[in-house]
């Protein structure tokens, strides 16, 4: 039997932090204790975990003695700032902010596709961005054996990437569109109701948004392939936890037949083959959310490229993109 | 002046149709009386236009007696039944269904792509796919110039394009969400609030479906351009008016530099360009919603692909994509 592990969360009240305790119980994460972390205006309050009121202390560099493993999800300046106090103590960091994830040394780690890389950390190991995460849960099961040229995609991002506070947003904002009410969005740049817009990251000289960048580079590092050609356009849609994302995928060689696709995507862990054309049922949203599994579907044939596959995938983002991977990543430990 | 015509409006009700209306008004379309036509069931209801409230009365195959244009918006099979008795009448019919889309002797028609092609008619011009009609307004500014080999598109489409009742199901299935109620779709084959689901038409024997099919063959015909080689995704976003669609595109030649791209997209008609990087401010449904332009931004060179471009568009699926571009065929003639 695997060894219990000693817990922190850090950023234990938001939207991610509140998945990380019930995927621990789900998947039976072997824990001896847990120590929950926020800020100190979350400190005090209390979380329900397997019978017990576990309560929320304030993070500070002290809040690592005695742990083995931390599951960061509280930004990337916070993890900057609490890394070396948290290595220091002895403690592994399993971050899912972008502070460190192309910091050479440091693994990008989804346990399916490069569970290897974890074991050659030096304190850190990081959760890759959740649209890169569903993105190649959708595309690995298939190139694994046909390698891929190049793949785009097209997001359709739910409102959990930017926490627990836009889901909200997103719920006022809709309220009022419904009870024909002005609305001023606080977080997201542009109302978010019945809209969608390009993802609120800068854009850099490229014409590529910041999350999209993330799905370019961390997806090379994650397959060690420099070579591979991505291309991705980020947009916020009015979803509350579930990324869907419309793939492109170009392949080296000859491009295997949907049969072919079907069959290795099925027999991948963490992904389910949804994809029947006669009832029209295909990867969504309200199926996806709260499924530990990435959907994925509408595989054909491109029309257009005689060495390509279309596609589509709907992945939890607090669960797989985020929560999920971050626990199996501590699993490897 | 123009002669002043004699409008029949055939699916006054609709969402499209109600359009008709507040468009002709609009770009002042000369016409010397407008004849309301439905269903029995709506017969009898009264619409305002220009201080007079026009009666809305049962379609039958004499209701065509000294109309000049009939502006159909009813579906396939009302299209199909009353087409000979419009077309014996005398009045031309300009189709916003996929009746006769394809078939040869009927114009397809964008007016500011191919309005050349109106004039070759027998009697029915055929008004394109929401879709297609956005897309190309998009594409077409650039291509004009810089001739295109490949382009993959995703879209966001809004409820608009089921017509009314979508809207309104969009709207009571979100409430219920929002209330934590259970909610039955009727019109729709998932629940619509925030979901999205692959647009619920059939899927033929390549998996495409009959959306994406005819974004496919309708952007060939009226593009004059059977190699150009395309492939789409139609995905149903809750989004009430406005279709967005990430376009990513192939050119044969040299790619166009970004601000050529910004160039002809900015001088042609019927577009506008909303491209602020520093502001993140890009094409979005709110903005798109009853704007006579389609919004088109977000253009880049691909990083994947030393010919691509991609970018993204945002129209009005009743106005553009439907209600405005039949009026402006009909001005042409």
């Amino acid at each position: 039997m695997a060894r219990e592990k000693a817990v922190a969360i850090v950023g234990a009240t938001g939207a991610v932090g509140r998945e990380f305790l019930s995927v621990i119980d789900k998947l039976d994460f072997p824990v001896k204790n847990i120590r929950l972390l926020a800020s100190a205006r979350s400190a005090g309050s209390r979380v329900p975990f397997r019978g017990e009121n576990l309560v929320v202390e304030e993070l500070t560099e002290k809040s690592f003695q005695g742990i083995d493993i931390a599951l960061y999800s509280a930004g990337s300046s916070i993890t900057k700032k609490y890394a070396h106090a948290t290595n220091e103590a002895g403690a592994v960091i399993v971050d899912n902010s972008s502070a460190y994830r192309m910091t050479d040394g440091v693994p990008l780690v989804i346990p399916e596709i490069n569970p290897e890389d974890a074991k050659s950390h030096t304190g850190i190991i990081a959760n890759p961005n959740c649209s890169t995460i569903i993105m190649l849960m959708a595309v690995y099961p298939v190139m694994q054996k046909f390698p891929v040229k190049r793949i785009i995609a097209s997001t359709y991002q739910a409102a959990s990437g930017a926490g627990w506070a836009a889901m909200e947003e997103l719920k006022n904002s809709t309220r009022a569109v419904l009870s024909g009410e002005d609305f001023t969005p606080e977080l997201m740049p542009y109302p978010y109701g019945f809209n969608l817009f390009s993802h609120n990251t800068d854009i850099d000289e490229s014409g590529y948004s910041e999350e999209e960048r993330k799905m370019i580079r961390e997806s090379k590092k994650i397959l060690h392939n420099e070579k591979i050609k991505i291309s991705a356009t980020c947009i916020r849609v009015p979803i509350l936890r579930a990324h869907s994302e419309a793939i492109n995928i170009e392949f080296s060689g000859e491009r295997p037949s949907v049969a072919e696709c079907r069959e290795l995507i099925s027999a991948f862990p963490g992904v389910q083959l949804i994809d029947d054309r006669e009832q029209n049922h295909f990867p969504m949203p309200i199926e996806a959310s709260e499924n530990y599994n990435c959907l994925v579907g509408r595989i054909r044939h491109d029309v257009s490229n005689d060495s390509a596959v279309e596609l589509f995938v709907a992945g939890d983002q607090l669960l797989k993109g985020a929560a999920l991977n971050a626990v199996q990543i501590a699993a490897l430990l």
